[in-house]
């Protein structure tokens, strides 16, 4: 096992990862910013050292930087988090080539899924539902007519070498597909040099489920049951629970043996999530991605079936096999997260940065969590993500956990910043949300305008 | 099911019961001392009344102050939580005469098992082991020299009418228990108007190894394991672990259903504990006493089977039946819970009330709980227990909720009042408490030299 390691991240995450290899009695290096030299994981680590300035670029994302820092204080491990470079598969590959352990797959696995086309065809290869559309790059607007007509509108077309948003498409309708191909493959092509297409079936709404796997060294792979993550705003999740009240017994088998050959397809190690979209209508899932990381919400897993998925990561990392089998994990009672994020629900959910006042966690009593890196007095910069805490709790079963839910969020208290703590408490106590009855589209299009509405 | 609670209580279990019951829906209602106006369970309830002045005589243990209060508030039930009013069954069956539910046992049920010969004589008929001694009333020194032949010494002698530590000796050799007998008479009949006694076998020292117990109204009684409770200063808890590493599967069944054949013979009603002395020599086992309330180490046994214990006090008082059998309850894993006071351990142990100025309760990550009323600038007053905080934590393995410990009481920070959290720390650091091998005498005649003298 590994002495000590460092942790390339901030905030709850780095203090989640600290707390974990303390109590795997490993040593931690924490790394921050300028911004973050008072911050909880700079505290908590047993060595903490300043990596650079506040803006991320310079400190938390400087591959250069990071590596000093674990070469300094002799780290022999590398835990990235989620977000910043944890899924950068060229920082995975210095670390090997330093000869220090980054927590997580190899850069060429994360390469493999990080290629969207390319994860597509190893889906397929794997026999995993993949959202319907073109098998491969297309190059015509003709071709592209034929597949949509095939797979039903409305489709999506996106740049085969894309990224940042360019060269992607939504059309809705036969009469748009040709000008909106010819568009989007131009700006392909003046954007990365390549025209290249491909094309999905939208589809939406749906719910969003993901599976948790974890893989070892030694080619074993489990996965740890489902997490629903349908209540999302603009694309970020809000709340998440497991197990999903939309899935049946057979589908969330299903759906976890797909995630396993998922994972095998890529000979993958460690924790990651298979992310998957279901059609409610038709009870079909469809793969979506591959996350090569832990994640925000892993802890509504940990409460479900008792694993602590962090101390794995590490433990898989360092070459010892995974301490369960698949016939190991079962899944017990009902686990919901709350983000709570220094917002202003009131103003379009702006940051809202600043210096706490005084804080009070709800952790406490039977099956309440909250994972979190603020304190009175401490100042939330606003160089980074505005989360500042998870709630998660664990109730016999969903009705339960609601209430706890109600019952914790009750209690959180912040003064100095602004919170979206009674957004939360608002969205928990809505009867689609009561009832498990929601998609994809429904905090958007559904609980947002009836809530400002309400609140104006 | 009830309404709305009041909750006679304060401080970190007034604290749990809220939360327990606004997690079912009901109201609470706090009651408070006027020195406990700012305290937590008076902020947290949904209506709180101050009972009167600081000194427990004049408010927490004023039955008619409580009384009034809760018919003010129309409350249908009191849950008295430990300590205070939670073990007088007088109070008890006042309540039942104002048709308020008293979320425990029945006055009659809590005096049977207070008056420690008729427990004892209700044991021997429910054939679970007591403590060999004399059955019944001794009335004079050669019946007593007879019986401490035969049970061997060293034995207690101790006023069959006794209480508050009159007329109780401890013989430890033949010369002295008729001189001892005596005088303990005399005593006895000069404060009680009574001068019978009874005689123990001294068992010390042992494992305090005690069994909790749920039974409702309907007749099910059931058992949840056991908590080791012997580490202990001056009589006072300071640790308790479950499950004991000093019993086997087989001594564990039997005391499980020894407990449960206790509470059965006294058709035994709510949440509460048999304690029991394990000689670890001989592996036998003996009741001590029960307990007819909730106790202070309920956590680590809601740790281990997932069962929260509060709740199921107030379903049960409530009418309904107990929510588990006997067969649903299996143990996972291994808790531990440390007592954090404010109190000075390098003065022997004097409480350290007054003002705290800041304070970080290590809960979040995976399996670990605190349960407290504190927060920053509270002031915790003098009048009552100087205990401030309860750390519990849940490992796969005892090794790992050692580790967890040692991890939650480094984290763990209090500014302005002197604690015993360093002390903790040195405790469950200590080869012999790692190793799981102590017993009632080891904090006492061990431990503490030892650390005394490593401290000067």
């Amino acid at each position: 096992m590994f002495k000590k390691i460092l942790i390339a991240n901030r905030g709850e995450i780095a203090v989640r990862i600290i707390r974990a290899a303390r109590e795997l009695g490993i040593e931690t290096v924490a790394v921050y910013s300028e911004a973050d030299k008072d911050s909880l994981h700079a505290l908590l680590a047993d060595e903490a050292i300043c990596i650079g300035p506040a803006k991320a670029t310079d400190s938390y994302l400087n591959m250069n930087a990071v590596l000093s820092a674990a070469i300094l204080t002799k780290a022999q491990a590398i835990h990235p988090g989620f977000g910043f470079l944890s899924e950068n598969s060229k920082f995975a590959t210095m670390c090997e080539e330093m000869n220090i352990k980054f927590i997580g797959p190899s850069g060429t696995v994360m390469d493999k899924m990080g290629d969207k086309i390319n994860a597509r065809a190893e889906m397929i290869k794997a026999n995993v539902p993949v959202i319907p559309g073109s098998d491969g790059e297309v190059f015509t607007a003709e071709d592209a007519l034929e597949i949509a007509e095939q797979i039903g509108y409305p489709v999506m077309l996106k740049a085969s070498a894309g990224g940042g948003g360019k060269g992607i498409r939504k059309v809705t309708q036969k009469a748009d597909l040709v000008a909106a191909f010819e568009s989007a493959s131009q700006e392909a092509l003046a954007a990365f040099g390549n025209g290249a297409m491909y094309i999905e079936k939208v589809v939406y709404p749906a719910r969003h489920i993901e599976v948790q796997i974890l893989g070892d060294s030694h080619g074993n792979i489990i996965h740890l049951g489902e997490r629903d993550c349908s209540l999302q705003r603009n694309n970020q999740k809000v709340l998440e629970e497991s197990p999903s009240v939309a899935i049946g017994q057979t589908l969330r088998d299903e759906m976890g043996q797909a995630a396993v050959r998922a994972a095998q397809a890529v000979q993958y190690e460690n924790a990651g999530t298979i992310e998957f979209l279901v059609d409610e209508s038709t009870g079909q899932f469809y793969f979506m991605e591959m996350n090569t990381r832990i994640q925000v919400e892993h802890p509504v897993t940990e409460f479900v079936t008792g694993v602590d998925l962090v101390k794995e990561q590490i433990k898989v990392a360092s070459g010892l096999e995974l301490s369960y089998r698949q016939e190991d994990i079962s899944i017990t009672g009902h686990a919901i997260e709350c983000r709570i994020n220094a917002e202003n629900p009131a103003f379009n959910f702006a940051p809202s940065p600043g210096k706490i006042e005084s804080v009070f966690l709800p952790a406490g009593g039977v099956g309440v969590r909250v994972d979190s890196a603020v304190y009175p007095d401490y100042t939330i910069p606003p160089y980074y993500d505005s989360m500042i805490a998870k709630v998660i709790v664990h109730g016999e079963n969903r009705f339960d956990a609601l209430m706890k839910m109600q019952r914790a969020l009750y209690e959180f208290e912040v003064s100095g910043v602004i919170t979206n703590v009674d957004f939360q408490l608002d969205l928990i106590s809505d009867s689609h949300v009561i009832a498990g009855d929601y998609d994809t589209s429904f905090l958007m299009e559904t609980f947002l305008p009836a809530y400002q509405e309400d609140k104006e």
